[in-house]
Formats: structure tokens, sequence, C-alpha cells
């Protein structure tokens, strides 16, 4: 005897193409994989095709993460009617021939950040992104932090106005991956693949938290990059976000650590710092931004938790909030378990998938935008910028 | 042109049924969903069926969460030779009977905890798993919080003497959504349905850690059970832990906070509580532990950090080790994400569906076993007795 | 040319004599010593005299801790008309005789906590305190911990209804300086001299602690006391808590910890450990409290802290609040320093002082009373004749 | 009977001149007072002459806090035959006037910090130290949070190669008094008198103390200075660090804010921001530094705790362990209480006390020294001048 079959699914679909399978291309994979399964949306997200220039090695991946074909080059599938959507989870320097590319072929985006590894790119890309919303094509840049629950939080608390306007924002990103000096030379430190080096790859994130965060854009810097470590053995193979170390050695050709000083639009002041060399933070994406009415922190280490001051308490009890969000009122939380079952690092992921798939459902603007994206790399290339002329202040254009 | 399909997964299949499909059941299939696109396992676990009374809402649930096909009559799929592992979601009141047809039936077996709602129905499950393992039929309680990666890092390095034989155990779990007056009647309220109140639903857990941290069982208790609301608004629709509260008025007939004094087999003094009436506490399981030579601390409300006091450090720098449980040599991590990418609350089912996949194909008993949850039982069961009794010393038998 | 001299201290002086001039004798000396710079008092306290039992030591510790003359029998100073308080800072077993004979001879008399090494000694004490105030003379016990300014916020702010009715307590002092089991046998550690170990120790701070906090009484308990090192070596010389270890050992007649569970008389259920032996904690008074409207956490080894949870906050932005107890809207914090800069440990001698002072000049009964010690010494005896019996449940008379 | 008198103290003397009795007076008095009762001190501090202008109040407040004289002119104080040491505690505006009239005269001086409102000031001062140095007064400057046990631990692990060489600064000094626009114009608002706003009265205290903890000195910066409330209710009367608002408006004529980044002299980069504008942070001194071997980290609101990670520990337990800093190996504790029985913000005070009397009695060089105030202020300055510039890289000269 044989069992009823699960009734179909009948929303239309949105099919897939993800380009690349290492560190981010799981991330996305799982992004795809569960965002149907907790949130209800218009669309049902198919895992259409992956993509890598080993064969052999995509067909295990496909198989293994769960997408139905594969692809060795991506012009196949930027040009292919099986798919609706590109996901770019590749390297920084190919990010805007392949975005374009399916933007032009009237494929939706989502794109890792940062958008790109220069402002000229970038520019390219959020232009191509204009006139493909024409025809309907959404392009979406992947800030996944945004998507953590307890940072949604303080979006919403801040334009709610709870601490009211901004003065002052302090933002690190801090690991530790690097501090080791026989760390090897992963792609990640070559500045043809990578862009920059921490200032990218996680200064790019609390940029664009602290704009989102507070609704404001920075609007000048001035940064210092530093190079701890000149040379590295290089990496014979990769994982994570790192890799192993052979025996041969090679040059590092970005920065280990970026700090900077800013301004925003609305004339609050702000500290910056990205580093991969401090010692025993793992992950620690820290934001304090304080208003003239409260205060709030947050930090990546403790991501379920959103630290809130509200300086109309009455005095006897006034206190920072240890705030667990986790509760069904909080972004995101709904869809997922009971309050104190925290949510962990991939989830953003998964909400950032529903959330794009409901955005292309409603013919709405996805956010991140690619002009947040370029906003972002403007930011970066200021820094840099400030950074080469000797730390000097320097507009963001 | 059509791209080339990834290839067939050629691992034997492990053909799941469950029986379920409400928090429990999300949790689940989430492990299941998930497991396999993680780690790498020998078999390749298949979401087979999924079964429910409602027809309407089970079939509603296969397509949502996945399941190919679905049934509203457990027997059927205990039956059943499209299926090789039952997994039972269902409440306390009906483990024993499915639990032991589907053994007897030759299936696999994992069932949620509490392992049942008696120690006598506990006993005949128990005995039913020794005897289905004599034909190869493995059978899983499943205590998922023992899969935290710092939870299970406890247990390592106390097997490793790393803190020396234990002296004491204080274990707290803490959470608050019953500390409103007026949060309904759900099925966790009720003795029939339920067995017991935070006793059974959540002191099963932090009996069930302790035993398993320490490697020693509890031998005796002192038990005080209370009920501080005796009756509540019936619950008309239910959802997460709780549900919606209607006009009608019920009464409560388990206990609403369990506190108890315990030994352990190796002599260790420990104090327990189990409530949900400690305002602002989500999900605050707390567990430390005192050897001779050192002491862990955790608490699930920052579930990636195990605390770590080595009292054989220098005196000068010796302090507790906020160990951020997210490398690659802590467990079940290095299937995952970078340090510091924390997990979260579901990833104990995912590691669940993965350690049962292993021992079924490797032939190993499963952990914790029937066994070992007949002895958390047991413990309840004496707790209880205790209580009754007036809050005395009460041997577990 | 010679300066003016500052203008005489006009008030009525209270001139103080203090037995003992170990740990606690240096604590009172500087409670003494510091109160009437920062606390605007109505009398000005004297030190007076001091004594000890080792001549040449009381000398130089009358010179060195600042007391005018010194004595080495107690009863001098008791009958002396040059001392109106006499502050008791010795072992247990002396207390009830000295405090007795004092009260007798018309001082005030300050005791150190525990009140007494027995209950009936307790009563004496009680009796002779309640005699005395007849006459005007004031006595009062020393559990300064109440006097910490974000204890007696606590108490403050659950007497003003914050937290509502209560329902749960959860109690524990822990420290780790016995967890060495070569950790000489200090007199804390005698029967004869201590009374009890933990227990009476620091078991008595919280059991005093949570019956302020609350303004409830324990009514019942149920304990388990525990001696894990039975033999130690012998101390040679004493300091702070413990001293420096002899060549001889002996035995352990305290226990070296105590747990026991609670009922309070409005009907809230508690659990209470004191230990010596959970390593890493050195000395963290632990003490939350939930009520039917919200929560509060203590914990000293962050001192100037008060967490709280109100459970009428919205629920997007409700999370335990960490009070920073250093406004001047807190219970002592104005004769201090500015928002934020803490205090310490011995604070709480220094407003045991100026309360006592004012209470005496304002012919108040100065608190925690001698009845309030026996209160603590009534829990204390019922949880040791609870373990005695086997851990059953002991009403306290 | 008379009882016999304490022994005099044989000790010679060091008698004290105050100049100042507000916040800085109280906590320096209560220095003087309390550190020879906990150190064993060569010389015997005598709390002799306080100096203000208001004779009344000053009369007062020789008598509350204990002073033998008084006087209405520092001069007479500074040219007494009866006064060893001058103690200053005025606005900064009068320190080089004072110090260096008291070293002429061959008066230790102890200052307070910052050491003057200005680079030249500083300079002559520092000069004025060094002439005087020749005929044995000694002179230091007041930076009391170095001698927080935390931070004095912190030094002497660095100083010991626990961390390695120095990458990466990060120090903060948040405040929230001023969030607060209707906040009174208090004299530290006033530049006349203070000299600067944040930058000069905490920024001070980060630049000193992470130059002190890491043994290096600033070599350049770019800062940024910000008053975001420009006009204030004029204070009528002052408490604390601030005071009470009257209905007159007056001009903010010093920063709100200071940011800046800067590298030290062996190579390392730092990001500094004092601020007064944080709502919710009371006290918060955080300093975190990394080394090539590891990372230390404190925080003022926390102020017995230091964090610490050891890159060299065991992958599997390695993190951030919380040193207590209560023991009696650590810097200053065993003068006090048992561990975890901790200290508050006035300690700094007792121990600045003890180790300048120290000083004088072995004829050393105290410290921080007047050179090392001058060297904070000239890191002052180049932050006032790179701000001025607009936030451009300037060296420390």
């Amino acid at each position: 005897m044989s069992l009823p079959q699960a009734p179909a699914d009948e929303r239309p679909q949105l099919r897939i193409g993800m380009i690349g399978y290492s560190f981010m291309g799981e991330a996305h994979s799982q992004g795809w994989r569960v965002a149907p399964k907790f949130f209800d949306l218009p669309l049902n997200p198919v895992m259409q095709t992956i993509v890598g220039r080993n064969q052999k090695a995509v067909a295990q991946a496909a198989t293994r993460l769960g997408w139905k074909t594969y692809a060795t080059d991506w012009r196949t599938v930027v040009e292919s009617d099986e798919v609706d959507l590109i996901d770019v989870c590749t390297p920084g320097d190919t990010h805007a021939e392949i975005a374009i590319a399916a933007l032009r072929a009237g494929k939706h985006v989502l794109c890792e950040k940062p958008l790109a590894n220069s402002v000229a790119e970038a520019e390219e890309m959020a232009a191509a992104a204009e006139e493909a919303a024409k025809t309907g094509a959404k392009a979406m840049v992947g800030f996944t932090y945004r998507r953590v629950p307890a940072v949604a939080l303080a979006r919403e608390m801040i334009a709610a106005g709870k601490i009211g306007p901004i003065r002052q924002v302090r933002a690190q990103y801090l690991q530790d991956w690097l501090a080791d000096e026989n760390a090897p030379l992963a792609w990640r430190l070559d500045k043809e693949k990578a862009g920059s080096g921490a200032l990218g790859d996680i200064g790019a994130h609390i940029i664009d938290l602290t704009q989102y965060m507070t609704g404001e854009s920075i609007t000048g810097v001035t940064g210092m990059l530093e190079t701890f470590v000149k040379e590295r053995p290089v990496a014979v193979a990769s994982s994570g976000l790192s890799g192993e170390a052979g025996t041969e050695r090679g040059p590092v050709t970005v920065d280990d650590a970026a700090l900077f000083l800013a301004r925003f639009s609305g004339g609050a002041i702000a500290t910056f710092e990205a580093t991969r060399f401090a010692w025993g933070r793992k992950n620690a994406i820290r934001i304090e931004i304080n208003g003239t009415k409260g205060s709030i922190a947050f930090d990546f280490e403790d991501m379920n938790v959103l630290e809130y001051y509200d300086a109309g308490d009455d005095q006897q009890t006034a206190g920072y909030r240890r705030i667990i969000a986790t509760e069904d009122v909080h972004p995101y939380v709904a869809a997922w378990w009971p309050p104190g079952h925290g949510l962990g690092y991939e989830h953003g992921f998964v909400h950032q998938a529903a959330d794009l798939v409901r955005d292309i459902a409603e013919k709405k603007q996805p956010l991140p935008s690619f002009s947040d994206g370029l906003a972002v790399q403007r930011v970066l290339a200021a820094v840099e910028k400030s950074s080469d002329a000797g730390t000097v202040w320097t507009d963001v254009s």
C-alpha cells in the first residue's frame, strides 16, 4: 500500500543559479534550502543550477548541497532560460562581470558583498541594476548581517525615534584568524582577488550596518590602513575563511587592519575599526550608537541580544536592557522558535533569501540595493585614499 | 540546452517516518533536512512520511516541511515497508505505544523527550529497545541539548579529567512563558498529556545534561513541586510552546516549578531548579560543575560559549575562560562556519540526526539510549515521590 | 606663623570599643574611620579602644588602625565609662558572652554575624537586647551586605512593589578558598569556634539578604551538608579568611558546603547554596528573585550592578536592565562619587557605621536587630537539623 | 581607670598641604587618610593643611575631612615650613603656578591631572620638576587609574611579554553626564578653567593609561573634536562632576567628544574616543590591547576584572580569561581583603598616596612624573591641532 503524496507546491517557481560553492556558496545554499520551509513565501525558490570551474568538484557540490543541475561556465547559466535569478558567490574581482551580464540577460541578481573591488566597477553595476530595474529585474547585495533579528530590531527602533537623532557611532569588526604570522596566504589576502583586506572584507559590513541602522550615510572619513605581516606561507588548500599553509611564501598585498574616523550625513561622528589581528575576538561585530534620547549596542559574539538604554527611564531603575531578540514581535523571529531558542549565523542567509523572494514577487526594490553597495564602496575608496594620502580628511564623493 | 543533472546520491537511504508536526515536528524536520548537507553521512536520510490526525493539516505540513508522503494513522507508517525509522514527536502520553510498536515492527526509533509519562511506560520502552536491539533496530531519545557544541565540549573536558572528580553541580532551567497568569492552558499544562509540568518538560533536560556531562547518575533526591497559578484560560489554538487564550478557564494539573537537591553516584551534591516563572529568563539552561581541579559553566542564553576555570593556571592570570565553542576542534563545529559564526537552537536537531544516522550505519547503540531516558524518568519520579511525601529524601530506584 | 586650626567637631561623641583586630577588626575600623568623613552624622564616632588578648599585638594594632587606647581584657572595656558602644569582631563562640555583658553594662552593641553559634545563645542575646532597649541601649548585628547600594536598592524596589509578590528565590554564595585540599585548617573550620562551616559563615549572609530583600521570613527548609575534605594541615598563622599551613594535620569539623530548599512566609519557594569549593568563584553572592511583575538579580562579583526585569515593559524592548547603582538616587551613593565611580567591599562597613550612629542618635532600633540575627540562626539550626535527620522537611521554629 | 594609650607612631612624618576641597579634594583626602592604615609605609603622612579661598567653607572642610589646619591663600602654605608636600587639586588653569611655586619652595608636589591646560605650562612644570629633583623634591601627576589593580596587572603582564609586542590599541572613555542638553554649564565646560573638554578631562586618562600599559608613547594622531550642545544653563552650585542648573544660559567653550586615531612608538595603531554623551555609559574606561601573543581588555565599569587571552593556550580551551584581580598576587591587593572582596574607585587614590610616600622615603622618582604628564599634554595638543587643521595627521612633537 502506498501512502498519499504530499500535494504539489503550487506556487510559481523562482529558479536559482548560484556561481561559487565554497564558504559563501554553502551559506547561500542553506538560505535557499531553508527559507521556504519556515517563511510563507509567494514564490517557491528552486535550487536549479550551481556553477564552478572544476567539473568534478562542482558536480559533487551539486549533489551534496542539493542543486538539480550544474555547470562549469557561468555564462551558460546567465543565458539559460532555466534560471530566473543569479546568485553571485565568487571573489570580488568577478562580481561586476557576472552581475552585469546577468542583469542584461534579464535575470534577478543577488551579489555577495562587497559589491565590487572598485568604485568604478560598483558604479557600472549600479547603473546596470538601474537599467535592468526598468524591465523588472531586481538586484540586491548580500549584506546579511542586516538580517540578524537584533540588528533589524535596532534599525526599527532607531527609525521609530527611540534613541532620537544620532550623535555618535562606534563600530568595530574584530577577528583573529590572521594574528598568527603563519596563517596561510588565502585569496582574501590577495589584492587582485579581494580588492582590499580587512577593510573591504569586514569593514564593509560595519559601514553598511551603521548606515542601515542609522538611516544616514557617511560623508567623510580619515583612515589608516596597516599590514602587520607582510609575507606568509602560500595556501595550498582553502576552507572556511582560510586554508592550509604550504612551504612557499608570498607577499600580503592587502591591509591587515583598517581604522577610520567618520562623519554621518546627520552630523554624527564615528570611529570604525576592522581587523583580523585581535587575538581572542572571533567575529566580534560591535556597534554602539548614541542618540539624544538613548543608546543601542550590539555584539555579534552575543548575536541574539540587543542592548538598549532609554534615557527616559526613571533614574532609579534606568540601565542598559539586555533585549533577547527572540520574541515573536522581533524581526524574522515569528517564523522560528519559542523565546530564548536563539538563532545562529546562517539564519541571516535564510532571511535574505526570504526577503528577496518576497520583494521579487511584490515587484519591490530589494534592499540593500546595488546603490547601497556602491555607497559602501565609495566609503571604502575614501578610506583608502585618505590612508594613501597620509591620513587626511577625505570626503566620500 | 539542458545542463547536466547533479549525480545521484548513491548512498543507501534511511527513510524516515515522523509522527507529529508542531514545534518538535518542525525542529526534527529541519534536522533531517539539513544534516546530510553539512555532515558527510554514510546513509542518506530521506524525509519519507509525516503523520498527523488531521488529514488536511498533515497534507499541508508535508508540502511545507518537505515530506514525500503523509498519513493520518501512525500505525500505517509503523508497519509500512517504505519507512526505516520512526521519529516520535508527539506529546508524552503516546510515546510508549508508538515507540514500542515501531520497535516491534523492526524500525529504528527516535523518541522525543521525556521518554514517557511514567516510569512504568519508560521501563517497557527500555525493555522493548533492548529486545529490538537484538534484531538490529536502534532506539534513541531526543535530548538534543547534549549536542550543543559547548555542552558536548564540557562532556569531553570532564571525561578527560580537566576538572577532576566532581564535587558539586548546580543546574537551573529558567523560562518565563507562564509567569503571566493569563497565559493559556496549553497541553503542556495537562497532566494527562504532559505527565508533569516544568519538572518533566524542562527539568528532564537538566537531569539528562548533568548526568551526561558528569558521566554519573543521580542516586537520590529531595524535591519540592509548586503550582503558582491553579487555573488558566483554556487555549484555543497552539503555537510554539504555548498558544492563544480563550474565555473558558480550566485547572492547571501540573507543577509550575520544581526544585530539588540531589546526590550523584560519585558523591557530588547538587541543586536543581526548573521553572517557567522566572520573568526575563527566556531559555536559561544554566549548569555549573565544580571538580577538584576546576570548574565549567554553561548558559544556553549564550549558547556558543563554555566557561572554564582551570585551578592549575598560574594564580596571577587564572580566571574563567570564555571559550567561544566555534572552532574546528570543538564538537560538530568543523561541519559549519568559521570561528565566531555561532550556531543556534535548531543545530542540536541537525547534530542529533547526523549522529543517529552514523550510529545506525555503524550498528552502534545511539546515545542517549532508552535506558538513559528511563534513568531520567526515574529521577523525575523520585522527585515527585519526594514532593508528595513532604519533601523527604528519596532514593532513585 | 601658624595656620588656624580646624574648628573643633562640636557634635557629641560616640566612643567605640572594638573587640578583635583581624579581618573583621580591620573592616570595622575602616567603617568607623571613614563614615564621619562622607556622611553627615549627628554624633561623632570616636575610635576609642581596641581589645585583643596579645598585649604587644593589640598595642601595635591600636597604632596602625588608629585607636586611641587598647586593652587585653574585653571585660575592662565593657565596664569602662570611656566607651559608649561595644563592637564585637571576635569568632562566634564568644559573641554571646561579650554582647550580653556589654548590653547589661548599658553599652550599645554592634555584633558581627552570625549572631551566635547556637539558637540558645542567640535567644539569650535577643532577650538581652530587648531588655537593654528599655534603657536606651541599641543592639545591631553586622550583616553588612545589606548595605551594598545595589542590594539596598533591590530592597527598596521590592518594598515598592516593583516586582510584585515574590514567587521564587534562588540564592548562592560561592567561594573557592577551600577547594584546594591543602588549604590550612583555619579557625573557620573548627566547629567549637565557628559553630558551623559554609552554612554559618556565608550561608548566613544569603539567608539574611533574602529575608531582608523580600521582607519575608523563611518558614521551613530541607537541607544537606557535606564535608568534602575531612582532614587538613593545621594553620600556623592566620590572615584574611585563611592562613598558612603547617605540617601537622587535623580534622575538619564543619561543613564544606550547604544546600537547602526553603519556603518563605509569603509562599515563595527557594533554593540556597553556600560553598567554599566552587573553583573560580571568589565571592559570588548571587541572588535572583522572581515576582509576579518582574525580577531582580544581583551578583557580588559585579557588586555595583543590580539587574532588573520589568514585565510591564513593552515586549519589543523588554530585557534585564543593568542598573549601575552609582547614581545619587541610589541608597548611600549621594555621599560618594559621581556616577560610574563604583564602590567596593568595605563600603558596606562604612554604611553600617553611619546607619548605626544615626539610629543611636535618633533613638531608633538599628537593623538588622538581634532578633533578625536570631531569625537567621533559627534557619541555620533548621538546616542542620534537617541534614542530620537525612534531609527531611524541617520547620523553622 | 584609664586604658593604655596606643604607642606613638614613630615613623617620620610627611606633612601634606592640599589645595582644593571639592571632588578631587575629597578623593585625595581619603587617599591620605586611608593609605597609612592599610599599607606599611616608611613615613607617616599627616593631613596638615587644607586650602580654599572661602574661609568659612575651607574651615568646615578642614573639620569634616580631617585636616589639622586651614588657609585661604595657597602661597602661605607653599611657603610654610609646616608642610612637606603640596597636593594640587584645583582646576587646570592654576596647576602650573601653584606646582612651580611649591617645587621652587622645596616641597614635593602631587598635581591632579591633566598636568596643565597647555603644553607651554606643562613644559615649564616639567622643567621645574627636573630642577627641583636635584634638591630632592619629588613631583608626580595624579593619573590614579594606573593604580587600579587590574590596570597595574595589565601593565605587569605586558611588560613581562605575556601578549608579545603590541599591534593594536583601542581605548574609549565613555560617560553620559552631558548627554542631557540641560545639564548645567559647570567649570569643566569652560575652556579658561578646564583647558579642554572631554579630551583633556577624560581623554587624558586613556592617553596616559595606554602609554603606561604598553610602555610606549604615542607618536602621531589625527583627531576630530565636536561640541554637540553649544549653549547650556549656567551652573549655580557645583557638586561631583556637575552641579545645579540656573536660568541664565552660557556658551560651551570646550569639546563634548574627542575622537582620534594614533600610532605608538613601537608601531602599534590605535583608536581613541572620549565622550560625555554616551547615554548609559557612566564611567566606561575601556581599553583593549592586542599583541602578537595575546590580548588584554579592561572596562572600568567592571573595575576589579582584567580580561586576558593567551594565544598560546590549547585551542580547545582557549578563551578570554576573566581574571578577578583581587588575589594577593595582584598589585596592591595584599593590603586589602580576601579574594573577591572588590575594591572601588577611591582605592586608586589610596594607592597613589602609598606609592608616593614610599618613593619619597626611598628617594625614587615617583611615576607618573611631570614628564609623563607633559607627554600626555603633547598628545592632547596634537589632537587639537589636528582637529583645528581639518583632521590631518599630526606628529606629537
